[in-house]
């Protein structure tokens, strides 16, 4: 039950915003009391930071998983990275577009830990950025914050506009997305 | 006066959300009367609309002024791009972030009307990657669209943690996107 009061608020926060849906609505949406619902939140905020918290930590565990393989390279683990992204939007877009747009509505302690996680995620990718560079994978940079920060967005971005169920496959966009990363557009002379 | 309520309206709307700020919050702001609010907008969705326009519309002036300079190639257009995106963060970035929030709020025909222009803006953007390509300064690349996708998601993104009052300039910022997108992070053999 607890998994259904999720995924149905999930539906209705994105559709509606989170201000804009009641408990109510979540209740009759699945057809039981609002008891029900106080059984296992105790509010809709402790639901917001249930929903941002399972994203981003979810996130960060696939991360890790890529960072710790001991046998591929930088390279090859950026491209995990992207890929796994990409790969992501398929099931999780409505959470990530929560994430972004509704996180100004969580309490303090829920806020504090769910930036926590995110500022792991990209410390994590910033130090893979910069282990590249030690690794003389990547090219000497003075900002793999800067770097972080836009190797980011590419893939943050793509979850307002990419449709998994489009022309271009996942593997596909994170093939092109790793490349630009990796090589740029300009034509070498 | 019609300036004072869309300044402050900004500011309201980005600080507490669109759907829970009220007219009488806004009047109440600059200490006015409803009348005068109504002399100006039919409504909330009328300013929204003007707000998320105005925003747009100022990009694709911008936009299409670098655009049809005829002395600078097509690296330079897309700096100058670039630059004019993170530069606008300085004195756009609530309307910015009003613009990616709200839109659900808005009525059929300013949505319809918006996203024409947000589709101008990037149309305008893959061309001129195109035009590159065709002219030999880019790499030939079979998803211009896609590409343009991911160029663009490097400067939105920015709109979300970049500070222009940081360590980091404008300047510098767009050099080290640029960079990015025309040369890569790899270190070539």
């Amino acid at each position: 039950m607890k998994e259904k009061i999720i995924e149905t608020s999930i539906e209705l926060f994105d559709q509606k915003g989170f201000k804009e849906t009641s408990v109510q609505d979540i209740v009759e949406s699945i057809g039981v009391t609002k008891g029900t619902f106080y059984y296992y939140f105790k509010g809709k905020e402790e639901l917001l930071g249930d929903i941002c918290l399972t994203y981003i930590e979810d996130l960060v565990r696939q991360q890790e998983q890529i960072l710790e393989d001991p046998n591929k390279d930088c390279t090859a683990k950026l491209y995990d990275i992207v890929y796994m992204l990409i790969n992501n939007i398929k099931t999780q877009r409505r959470s990530a577009r929560i994430f972004f747009r509704e996180m100004r509505h969580l309490n303090e302690l829920h806020l504090q830990e769910i930036k926590a996680k995110r500022r792991v995620f990209r410390e994590n990718y910033q130090k893979l950025i910069e282990e590249g560079i030690t690794k003389r994978e990547f090219k000497n940079n003075p900002n793999p914050d800067m770097l972080t920060f836009g190797i980011l967005g590419i893939t943050n971005w793509s979850y307002y506009w990419f449709n998994p169920e489009g022309e271009v496959s996942e593997e596909k966009l994170a093939e092109i997305y790793v490349d630009l990363i990796l090589n740029g557009i300009k034509k070498s002379d």
